[in-house]
């Protein structure tokens, strides 16, 4: 096994490879070998794509080889799509050819009873420094840089990067962000993950310019992995924030995730304790680190003062503020000073506390008002901002408000909307084209603001940005 | 003070009522006697519409009056949106004409240091027979006969009542579940609910056969209401489950509450405590509220057996039995004779405990035939279906399958879908258009699959039906 230094070398060319063999390539409808090939063409990868299949000439109009090393030049990456006993010999091509990282898509390893084969292909590939991604995994993903070497649909470029086991949750989760305009910096399904794990993506995205925040999902850890794991967690989030979403914590679910990728969970309480210790931000479902990865891709800032809840409707601020303390943030009243200049913008029967209730009378213009009191009053730290807007109000005027006035103020203070009721879709699609952070539940509005206190005290304010 | 079988008679006008007075229509664009009048008219309303307004002789093609005391036949309800100040007299006049319910959508009462105003009109209103909803809501909407007296956006007309003081938490919860098809029945914005009650809302309901679930938004209580909701709900639950978010519960929630409608919050454990032992279900997020409620709106049956979950992704299957677990529900292995059923239709390394997890091999076909084996196994209490469709498997063709053979069964057992990832808003707007529950998250799936179990229990299994 290569050293360290040296594995890390290899691995972050997956960030700027500059040629990629596709083994398995066909013309033929319907299969692996086809769609990989065709989304690395769609992606728009500027580097060396070769089709490796030794019964075409030509496929999708790139030339195609009988083998690997058949190849004239380097090859940076080999993805892999044959049938699970043909990928030993694969990897000695691999070996011989020394190409950096394979990822083999073939499923038929542990999970279909076949350790054996799983351990052959790790043992050749540790005859050189081929590193494995896989097997039984869905691909990789560099929107950055056109690579998309996944049967999956292409994703939108973006800031956030998602590591896990899981193909169909990771995807998921990408849909999701590229749906919210938030988009993907780096995509790594492990599948059974027999080689390269979870801790050596995290630590090469430490330099990866295009990525902000890692969205890590977890089911299990193999033996010794979990303390490696901790140790470049601590490492990267001085940088990047790392959120998780650790499945698998109950009986079901981990008798579940043993079967699915041959994991094994380990106790929740556990993993929750070293994980906080590390300063990695928790989440227990998907639409949540949907929420918080989007407020931290999108907010440069980080809190120094209290949460400050701005709505036009009390429920909708009271059930966020319910939220927010039982995650652990305070939501204490507005200091006297910032009141007595909001009560002037608003009628006496309005409510002054936190949140700020503005009721009917909160027109965009109030909105901006405001929002410019917070956004320059010292003791505030944060902002979040409710619209449920009455039938005389016009939520894209409000919408509007908000982009308009935190650039005024160069966003100097982390902000996420929550909007909701009927006729908001052009003003959600509006703030999301203008990077402005829009939760999708209560829940996951209060959990982003408190991500991003739990990550500040994390970093122990050594920095004010991301 | 009327007795309390007479009141509960008037309230029940609500359901049926064949006359309606809007006290403040106007012509005028932009105003709510506008917006109220024009949602009575294009909802729909059967019976007869009676603007009241001294300034105009006609309002909208409809004869105005000059006050309620002039309209020649019966008035069920009237509905007021005019300034506070001039409520009290139109009480009065309510009182002399002998209306069953008052609406009072203004504002400018309690809420704004103006509690004398609302002992005021309530105390005139205890000279007869009137009951008053309000003042400062958000109005009254029975879709089933087209009366919507408020001025939020129609609803589609459902199954589902909401009875809430917060008019935007409602007609968001609203907005949610018409756009998911499902639909209100009633909805109540009780506003500073000076007079009538949550409770005797839930009561009437328990004959109203367009309703089939109840939505419960409550943030305070007042003296001695908790006692009278609970012994409501005790009776109630047991032909229409009621579902109950109340909010307030933490420091902050509750003082926002309080300035917001007046209520004191209490203390959510007492809360919550008395709440399950009258049989409500609890949840602690509007999402959720319309994951629960679409559950048990479009289910027919309770479960008879364990959960079990069909999947063709391990990561979601995990992440809701994680969250099945941590709601108190059970997910255990599916039996022996079962499990080798399911064998024969699937190759040997898919999962085959509890979640079923067909891996790649679910196709709509396979989706099919496991399903009839889970309708027809005796041990099988309720489905939950995932799918994340991988590129060759069309979202849509599962969701078909889905329909026929839930169909089939007549829909014998309970059963919720959750569909994620890319190109599956064809295939859940399908679901929904055939009245099959598609959960919005995994913790919402969960939630509603937990809370069938809780109200079988609740409901001591006398009855298989709802």
């Amino acid at each position: 096994m290569s050293s360290l230094a040296g594995e890390e070398i290899m691995l972050s060319q997956l960030l700027r490879a500059e040629s990629i063999a596709v083994v398995g390539a066909t013309p033929k409808e319907g299969k692996i070998g086809r769609m990989v090939l065709e989304n690395l063409i769609r992606a728009g990868f500027k580097g060396r794509i070769y089709p490796v299949n030794p019964r075409y000439s030509e496929i999708l109009g790139l030339k195609s080889y009988p083998s690997l090393t058949s190849i004239p030049g380097k090859v940076d990456i080999a993805v892999v799509a044959i049938p699970a006993d043909m990928v030993p010999s694969v990897i000695d091509d691999a070996v011989a050819k020394d190409v950096g990282v394979v990822v083999v898509l073939s499923a038929g390893f542990s999970e279909a009873g076949r350790a054996d084969l799983e351990e052959e292909i790790v043992r050749r590939a540790r005859k050189g420094n081929v590193r494995i991604i896989g097997p039984n995994c869905a691909g990789i993903s560099v929107p950055g840089i056109g690579l998309h070497a996944s049967f999956e649909e292409l994703f939108k470029p973006g800031s956030v990067a998602l590591i896990g086991q899981s193909g169909a949750y990771l995807t998921a989760l990408a849909e999701l962000l590229s749906s919210r305009g938030v988009g993907v910096s780096f995509y790594a399904s492990l599948g059974n993950r027999a080689d390269v794990g979870e801790e050596e993506l995290v630590e090469i995205l430490v330099d990866h310019d295009d990525t902000r925040v890692i969205a890590l999902y977890v089911e299990g850890l193999r033996e010794g992995q979990g303390a490696k794991l901790l140790k470049v967690a601590k490492k990267v989030v001085v940088s990047k924030p790392i959120v998780v979403h650790k499945a698998g914590w109950s009986s079901a679910g981990a008798r579940a995730a043993l079967s699915h990728t041959g994991s094994l969970a380990g106790s929740y309480e556990v993993y929750k304790a070293a994980f906080k210790q590390a300063g990695l931000i928790l989440v227990d479902d998907m639409d949540l680190m949907a929420d918080v990865v989007e407020f931290l891709a999108w907010n440069n800032t980080l809190p120094r003062g209290i949460p400050v809840i701005l709505t036009n409707s009390g429920g909708h601020g009271v059930t966020i503020a319910d939220h927010l303390e039982s995650l652990g943030v305070k939501v204490p009243p507005i200091p006297k000073e910032l009141r007595d200049k909001v009560s002037k913008l608003l009628p006496p029967h309005a409510g002054l506390s936190n949140p700020i209730d503005m009721l009917a009378e909160g027109t965009p213009e109030k909105y901006g008002e405001i929002l410019r009191l917070l956004l320059e009053d010292a003791n505030v730290g944060s902002i979040i901002v409710i619209h449920n807007p009455p039938p005389m109000i016009n939520a894209l005027e409000v919408a509007k408000v908000i982009v308009n006035v935190w650039d005024e103020y160069n966003r100097s203070k982390p902000l996420i909307s929550f909007f909701t009721g009927f006729n908001v879709g052009e003003a959600v699609r509006y703030l999301r084209d203008n990077n402005v952070p829009v939760a999708l539940t209560h829940r996951g509005c209060a959990k982003a603001v408190a991500s991003i206190y739990e990550y500040a005290e994390v970093i122990g304010r050594k920095t004010l940005t991301l």
